[in-house]
């Protein structure tokens, strides 16, 4: 990894995520994770290390990792398997990110460029599926069948949510079901994964595992659906993000679900023009944000998000109350509140 | 599997390719590889089955699962587990596919249109990650860590091959060691693991597992050398294949390399006029064969195959005589040859 890929780790972390929390809770534990990850992201082709490490630095906050870490933590597990397999759910998380930023033609991701923009698209496509490798090797050298399980199919499973999403962008029939289905794929189904694991190293029982998953699920649900919120929301603006990506983009997200099924003729016109056609002006976002103000689009995401957070709190029950049981509870109510 | 693909897979299976003493030989198990590639891509999603149908019918001649079933029966193995692992095999290679087209920019593939072509570049990539998902998924099915190991290791291999590849493409400087090791890990990686997990399977000594590996190692070198000859050689445009892909993309194979070490200096401007800075007319092709005729380097890249195919035979010798054997050591020569 590079100096500056280095010192963006060092920066992000001091920044306010609302993970700060459950991040102490596991820290020990993330710095092994992190170091494994410069470690086992080397290979002889320097240009792979250079991409990966650009990628994994500018990625995010290691939530999905910190969610495996947290959750062999909540089983009482003491051994050491959770880090390679955090590592594992990190590096698959970074192959999407770089296959998605070329799927999606991205030139910046939290601020900074995508390695499709440094790079070209080749290498982003191809480091994706090195790193996606890598993460099996990883899990082959755990050993656990189940975990292998786990996540191979968490994998197609995302697979499948993007190619849905492709064809449901630019289309303003996509309906709730559809949208659910692409988020319940694309991004709850590594949550859940990263989750169970804990559980499955700690040997516990599977109903430990399933309510992991569902806490993992629902919460992976709710992210989504914030970020989602977020892409139309003045708050975004303020946590260093820019507004109006996926509407540039024509994705159709819950808000503009909402929004266009209670629109009118004209309004439904207005949102064919700029999602379906892409033909849009400057004073197009504003006219989109005040139609969801005017329909309840953004706050009835949001009470949807909420109570997604909801059930995914629920689900921990099962378990004896503990610090990083209120820090995984705590990471979810930060994350739906972070809208407003 | 649409009708067009179906038909696609009779009408290739009735041209003569090399292969057809090998696949009778494994005709039976072959169907079933067949239904289960056919069964195992299918995914609620239908651009999924839509798009994966369309490479795995164009996508060639099955060689490498052929591989697979050859091996297994070589070691005279009994079960079943070979034709999932075989459908893997083929998966991961035509994940591989996929993705390539998408690197390369390929509008054609074996004269149909590519993937990226019909569909754009963002299914192809997202379905190849799906194909190689659904890999995993069918190895952990068949519940062998060390079939798993193989095949993720070569997957790891895989692309960093293609991302060196990528490194020496418009690169002169780019020398044989480079190219072998490229060539050995874009190629030869899957072509000795689809070999090895016919030992595997069947449970044979490492030794046999060894050979087997060498053999198909050996057979990959050979077979992408040929490749890369037949890209300058007037016996391709016979074969059904455009000729000068690889120069038009400025791709350093190992008939460049020789030819271009052994030219003048006027020469090496010329190589790196096309090569590096991309700036040809409708003449030079003809002059890179004539150059390549001038310092026998289509020859002595043949020459290298045939060796290399020599060593692929050789590998077998722990094996008894028998029909698949001969089979396995016949499709080397004929894919060696079939250059001239």
């Amino acid at each position: 990894m590079t100096l500056a890929a280095t010192a963006q780790i060092a920066q992000r972390a001091a920044a306010p995520t609302g993970l700060e929390g459950l991040t102490a809770r596991v820290a020990d534990d993330l710095r092994e994770v992190n170091r494994l990850i410069v470690e086992r992201m080397h290979s002889p082709v320097g240009l792979i290390p250079q991409v990966a490490g650009h990628i994994v630095a500018a990625g995010g906050k290691r939530l999905r990792p910190i969610l495996t870490l947290a959750s062999a933590q909540l089983c009482g597990y003491q051994g050491h398997r959770h880090l390679a397999l955090a590592a594992c759910v990190e590096f698959i998380h970074t192959a999407t990110l770089l296959h998605d930023d070329v799927v999606d033609q991205s030139n910046l991701r939290r601020g900074l460029s995508t390695a499709n923009a440094v790079w070209g698209n080749q290498p982003s496509i191809l480091v994706g599926d090195f790193l996606f490798s890598r993460a099996f090797q990883l899990m082959v050298a755990d050993g656990s069948l189940k975990v292998l399980k786990i996540l191979s199919d968490a994998s197609a499973v995302i697979a499948e949510g993007e190619v849905q999403q492709l064809l449901t962008t630019n289309d303003t029939a996509t309906g709730e079901d559809d949208y659910f289905s692409v988020v319940g794929a694309k991004t709850a189904a590594l949550f859940a994964a990263a989750c169970r694991i804990g559980a499955v190293v700690a040997e516990r029982p599977e109903s430990e595992e399933l309510a992991l998953g569902a806490y993992g699920r629902n919460f992976g649900i709710a992210f989504q659906l914030v970020d989602d919120i977020l892409d139309f929301s003045a708050r975004q603006a303020e946590l260093g993000k820019t507004v109006g990506d996926d509407f540039r983009e024509g994705k159709i997200t819950l808000p503009v679900i909402l929004a266009y099924r209670r629109g009118d003729e004209a309004e439904r016109g207005f949102w064919r023009r700029c999602l379906e056609d892409l033909e849009q002006d400057e004073a197009d976002l504003a006219r989109a944000q005040a139609l969801m103000e005017r329909h309840n689009a953004l706050a009835d995401s949001m009470a949807r998000a909420r109570r997604y957070g909801k059930d995914a709190c629920e689900a921990l029950e099962a378990f004896p109350d503990s610090p990083v049981k209120r820090e995984l509870i705590d990471v979810v109510d930060f994350c739906v509140e972070r809208a407003y």
